[in-house]
């Protein structure tokens, strides 16, 4: 692979809806397809045959002397204020490894890059809408009907876009062998703990809950602190014990992120407070258990505050776990190159997981500078993403051969 | 005293402005008119001297050899969806004091009664706006250009009512030598402890601030647990800790009332918290020392959680004592007629904390059944409100002689 190329590469096409507050690629808007263009440009100038499929998924193929495909993908869309690194670097490093491989003459398997249309959910919700239609696990009437803040649905985007493709362009009738994913951690381990690689084992599940503490209210100045049902004393020891919790264990997270007071008025003893728990882990069952014990908490805590607590299921996506024949090539990759690497879990959402429905997968991640992420702040240096860069190389070597 | 007269004068005239969700006596609305219109059809029918003030108070005058007055008063004006008690318990316990006095001849002294407009503060903010003005300590423009929720001035309620007097009415060029206040506890001491009579020593201070922790927003995905600046947690702890620090100590009440996340999303670790803290003393020095010591509070919690904190005062009310001889004199009533007394402190806001600029001033406080108010269930026994009466008429009758 050439550094250089890749590099300058990078580096122009993703000023593309740079603004001094951050990157605005939001999904099909005219820096994401101004970007699209500019991909597919480079893409047909090499030979490489591009397809489109019904979510404006982008798919660029190699074809090599098996039919068997080995699949490299992310996003080029960002949240609103996005960082430059995100989804954008895995796409231009599969774009120079089909650049190198088209260099050294006919590959083995077909060798395809994909660009997932509105991975973020930012300007259409859910996210992983592209990944969700191409495998199957959205319907297409679901996603076409989904609009953005200023009323406009997922199908007229598309179509104002030009980026209409057929169905019969969607990844599950192609089924590519291996499906790898090169991404910055958007974490700060890699980083803190001195590691190049990190070697994802899977996605975290997520299980959203709501929990509602009640009380008593009564004006604060006649009512003796030993008589109080304050729902926001109960609601707060809640908050607190929920990350205690979770900060005693490995490979857990639990956040309380939303949390509203009634009658939230200054002389006012809180009646009621409503709050929600994200809580997540790579293994189901533990999510279940966590959210069991913090039901327990949340009763002991009612019953110490003399209040009542009430929960609710919001939502669960489910842990996915990643290839091991995917993970041991990676690995390999990792030592012949002599990176240290580190094997680790992705806590956050990628088009990775909806592929291991159609596809081996396993993602490579390098560090994300501060741990930052989804702000302009975002920065991974060059040598990491030329890091990056090789073991997705060898990975896919390995694979091809 | 009369018993019967006064149980039916008030349960028919508290019946005003009545739904079957509370009362809905607002200062100066339809039912605060007719009730104060009766009240002045009852005390003219006895030969009381009717003098209204520039705030609408009424103050009923019933003449004595001497010139020294002694006053007794409240208010009629209900929050929404208010008790039945509150301060019109006291207005019908003036009321009856004047009619029993009258009925055995005449007084020493000149007695007067009093009915204060808006000392709720529910339609025009803030509370006390009759006593304030009548004691010279808001101006008239202020109080006149308060405005209800409809934009209808405090000015143009008062000429619509009717009941627009004369500034020469004023308390505070009559200077009453006594002021007597009868009102429900609103809290829920006396009835647990088995009293029949609070003396309050004075009302209650107040200081409110803001405090603001700042954190880091991200992902709550990927950002480990111990590499968190959660404000939520911050703040939350610092919910506990102003409960738990009051709750330790006597007569000093701590609340955080209002509470507000940013950015409020389930997904995002909270990098904003702005609430309030509302402290109580008797004493203002003491008021000043839980400050310090909440800030003290906050910024070691914000040092332990990488947090942020900030505070502003919003603002403070200082506490007010009553006079040693009306105190005196409502104690020594409460022994003539063997009453359990306590003595105690208000802990909310009332006329007479206005009134202690001009007079010298005394309050009689009588059981709040569950220590429940400004709400439809506030209630007190008809024997508890004849004790309170007893109380006042004998308080009234050794000032008199």
């Amino acid at each position: 692979m050439n550094p250089e190329r890749f590099l300058t590469t990078f580096h122009s096409l993703t000023n593309i809806g740079w603004t001094e507050d951050g990157v605005l690629r939001l999904a099909l808007n005219e820096y994401d397809i101004k970007v699209r263009e500019e991909l597919i440009k480079i893409l047909s100038s090499i030979g490489v045959h591009i397809m489109v499929d019904d979510a404006g998924n982008i798919i660029g193929e190699l074809g090599g002397k098996l039919s068997d495909a080995i699949a490299i993908g992310s996003h080029m869309d960002s949240v609103p204020y996005g960082g430059k690194y995100d989804g954008f670097y895995g796409v231009m490093a599969g774009l120079e490894v089909l650049r190198s491989i088209k260099e050294r003459g006919i590959s083995n398997h077909s060798i395809k890059l994909i660009d997932f249309t509105n991975e973020e959910g930012s300007r259409f919700q859910p996210s992983l809408l592209g990944s969700g239609l191409t495998t199957g696990i959205f319907d297409k009437n679901y996603v076409y009907s989904r609009r953005d803040k200023d009323n406009i649905s997922f199908e007229e985007a598309l179509r104002v876009s030009g980026f209409m493709g057929d169905e019969s362009n969607r990844l599950m009738h192609m089924k590519p062998n291996y499906y790898l994913e090169l991404h910055i951690e958007q974490g700060p381990i890699l980083e803190e703990e001195g590691y190049q690689i990190g070697i994802p084992l899977g996605i975290a599940g997520l299980s959203v809950y709501e929990f509602t503490f009640k009380g008593q209210s009564s004006q604060t100045g006649p009512t003796p602190m030993d008589r109080r049902r304050d729902a926001l004393v109960g609601a707060s020891k809640f908050v607190v014990s929920v990350r205690d919790h979770a900060k005693k264990q490995e490979n857990l997270r639990a956040t309380v992120g939303i949390l509203n007071v009634k009658p939230n008025v200054y002389n006012a003893i809180p009646r009621e407070v409503r709050l929600t728990v994200d809580v997540r882990s790579i293994e189901r069952n533990r999510i279940d258990h966590t959210i069991n014990e913090f039901v327990n908490i949340a009763k002991s805590i009612a019953d110490d505050e003399k209040l009542e607590v009430e929960y609710r299921h919001l939502w669960t996506a489910n842990p996915v776990s990643f290839s091991d024949e995917v993970i041991s090539v990676i690995e390999r990759a990792c030592k012949e190159l002599s990176m240290r690497y580190k094997f680790m879990y992705s806590w956050a959402g990628h088009d990775a997981q909806y592929m291991t429905k159609i596809s081996k997968v396993g993602m490579i991640f390098i560090p994300s500078h501060l741990g930052i992420s989804h702000a302009k702040e975002e920065y991974s240096s060059d040598e990491d993403m030329l890091n990056g860069l090789r073991v997705l190389e060898k990975a896919v070597e390995l694979l091809n051969s």
